[in-house]
């Protein structure tokens, strides 16, 4: 049975993923367009993996992840993606954000309603001072993502990870409280 | 429910093995012409047997097993065999690779697709340096699949293992990563 | 689902027991034909029971145990008996072989031909130097079973088992490698 | 703590063996004159190895293993050496009988005289009807011990265990309860 | 009884924690000058939360945690301060590296040749393509460590760690292997 | 306390570790000397890690390790090395031996001597066919100890680990039952 809604926002339903989540999970992480970019994503990972690994981190009490559900459309009522922040370290203020969705959903600007509406909770719920997101740097999607939702650019990590036969940058970012616009006005001015 | 994929190749579907598949895997490591040049599969193996020895082994978080499923044709969407890199020790950079398939699918080059596809993602995914294989020297459909995919013989190990009623010699073989050719190229020259 | 095929006879496929197994694995030992000349089948056994004591034997990894089922005739696809390697002490290259057929289907020879390819993995397959085997002196179809398959008698054990309300001698067998004339050879000679 | 005395004879106490008395037990059975002749000794036996697995079979219900402790001379309350009916099977009123000594306290006829008074146990106190007893051929001074026990030669077991170097025979025993003399007229003959 | 040295350079043994070493580490991480700028020491430290929190982490698998022990001088033979590996992510060939000292031993250089052989170990046996470190912006003396190790300032992360009452920048540095110089020159030229 | 001796040679007692020997072991392993050519010895270990890890594998009941500890000399009564079978692969009768002392020791002859009666009990005790060993190419004495004992180098695998900064070769030799002298015949010819 899946999970209740957490957040709701115009066009989609954000909620706890379910043990009953764990097959779309799957088909997401061991997907080459959604791993390539994801160093954590070793895969393949089968629902025994899934659950004793991944499944641990995004439900433990720390992080939070939602999965995005659209309302309406191709994908009502399937989850099409994630969104997390994870870790939380309450004593810094800080956590990482962390975002994938399935190449079927893309192109709608769900990730980017998603992704706002996980950010407003962060700040406004949470009492976070700062989220953190890391791109790596081919991965030019992340990083126009990022910038739409009020990242600073703020370094490049040179050859931090391995990906697709090469070390690669990673891109650096944060989004501190202050900064912040809200989660209508950055949904709001998707061209 | 099958798993998801996780490489597509031209004509195959590879995707990590899921509890429903355990009856594919139990017929292919207990049929007679399979097990008889793979030391350990001592069978038989009941579906218990299976889970508890062979499957903890195929799924661990360190190596990486796959099954390989036809796109069409006379297998389409069932298994029809299993690559895999196991162990995997990061800091030499190494793994070894196994393959088998089930004698009904043999002759169609799936195995030196499906092995291809696997050492593309050892090498451009998982930062491996070298890949080791090993083949009975009386398996000669195994010897010349490594050959085909690059590895380079080392050497021979005198009397290694016991089977079909004699000890065996046992083929040793290396592929380095500056040596991959990638796996379009291994598989275009399939004659 | 029964489990798949481990060795192939003429007549029969010889294949690890599964789950679905154990009502003809209960209907066997408990059968008063059958039981009455193996000490180990103290019945009676419901399903329950006998998972817990006699499938836990059958199914731990040392020895191997394998049902019997015809390819034709009255009982084709059925499991009509069971042959065993147990227990199996690698260290001295030592099996007990083991044996039972539902009396359904005695007198077709299927015990011979099962029993055969059985001796023919352990001594090709398993590395075994020596199978010994044991019958009670009643049981005059066991001890032929033996002779047919060229276990030399080694001796008798006095008393050494308690049957139908008396205590009785055992035959004790052995069958070494060296002797072993091969499965084709024993079951051609039946007469 | 060494356990209370179970069997006391003119010159031994006979005790059950406690967790303090596991470094003499990992003494004996990986001492080379102790083990060339028992196979179920592979060693070496760690503390935790013979906790785990000798220690478990010795102590299990079904068995009853005595230590052999002098009550003078030069071994004065340290045991010598242990005497054992393991497995017992009690639908067939059978046991097998074991001894191993620690080779500084040969001689002196201990074996003898703790081995007698087990016996005695078995046929009187367990309701036996028959122990049986097995000595490589290469063993004679076990060979001797039985028929100073009383047992009959039933047969030889070929090639039937691994040691030193090569398949040796094993010699097959029985003793039953209708056979028995009785513990003091054993010892008391010793000539 | 203290560990055994791992690596030892001019001055310093480097050697694992033992359990023996906790009053120290207790009292290196509660100090308040070395507590101040290291996040993850949430303090004060008991003894007992010390072995359940810090120990864990420490002496987990993938990491490296090594206590350096001067072998002269006024404190030689007691630990003086820690250099660790954490995490290490193989498949990316990366580690976070980190170090502190116990104030009383500042000032001798210690540190920088404890970190120096760490590194050394870290790029020519771990076969680590990437050693990232960070420092909060008003630690500067952890800055002066970093940049004469030889590592490259990367960006800010503005407001990422909250101490001593503020939210403080956070300095961060990555090294590669190829830029890596050797632990010998970077000690010789120590001023 | 120290465990019994399992096999006495000249100049040495060979006997399984203890618990009480986790310091010593642990001071070689993380011996930079010992550990740079053993690739499994990642280090550092402290004493839990070691209990955890190595422990666990040396003590498992399939292989087998012993100590060697000098009768006399400087070293009398105290560990300076130790000798393994592990993996011991029964259904193939085949081993791979380990060995490694600590340099203190070295220059004795002790690790000849310890390995040759090892070899003797794997091929005399253990049932063996085959026994492998692997140096890698840079460690010399680890190939002409190999030598000395009669292994067969049958082949170079190329890059297979990362030592000291570089990927180095590893020589894979293999000595066989009919080819073993015997231990006495190679510890006499040591010059």
């Amino acid at each position: 049975m899946p999970g209740p809604t957490f957040i709701t926002t115009d066009r989609l339903e954000l909620r706890p993923p379910e043990e009953s989540d764990i097959p779309f999970l799957q088909k997401g992480v061991n997907h080459p367009e959604v791993r390539r970019y994801i160093s954590a994503f070793e895969g393949p990972y089968d629902k025994e993996r899934y659950r004793d690994e991944l499944w641990a981190r995004e439900t433990d009490g720390d992080g939070t992840t939602l999965l995005a559900v659209p309302k309406t459309g191709a994908f009502a009522d399937e989850p099409v993606g994630s969104v997390s922040l994870a870790p939380v370290i309450q004593r810094d203020g800080y956590a990482n954000f962390g975002v994938w969705f399935h190449p079927k959903a893309w192109g709608n600007g769900y990730a980017l309603e998603a992704s706002a509406h996980l950010l407003e909770y962060a700040f406004r719920e949470r009492r976070l001072h700062r989220v953190s997101a890391t791109a790596m740097t081919p991965n030019e999607a992340s990083q126009r993502l990022c910038e739409r939702l009020g990242f600073v650019h703020e370094g490049t990590a040179r050859e931090a990870q391995f990906a697709d036969g090469a070390y690669v940058d990673v891109e650096r970012y944060g989004l501190l409280r202050d900064e912040w616009e809200g989660a209508e006005a950055v949904v709001e001015t998707d061209p």
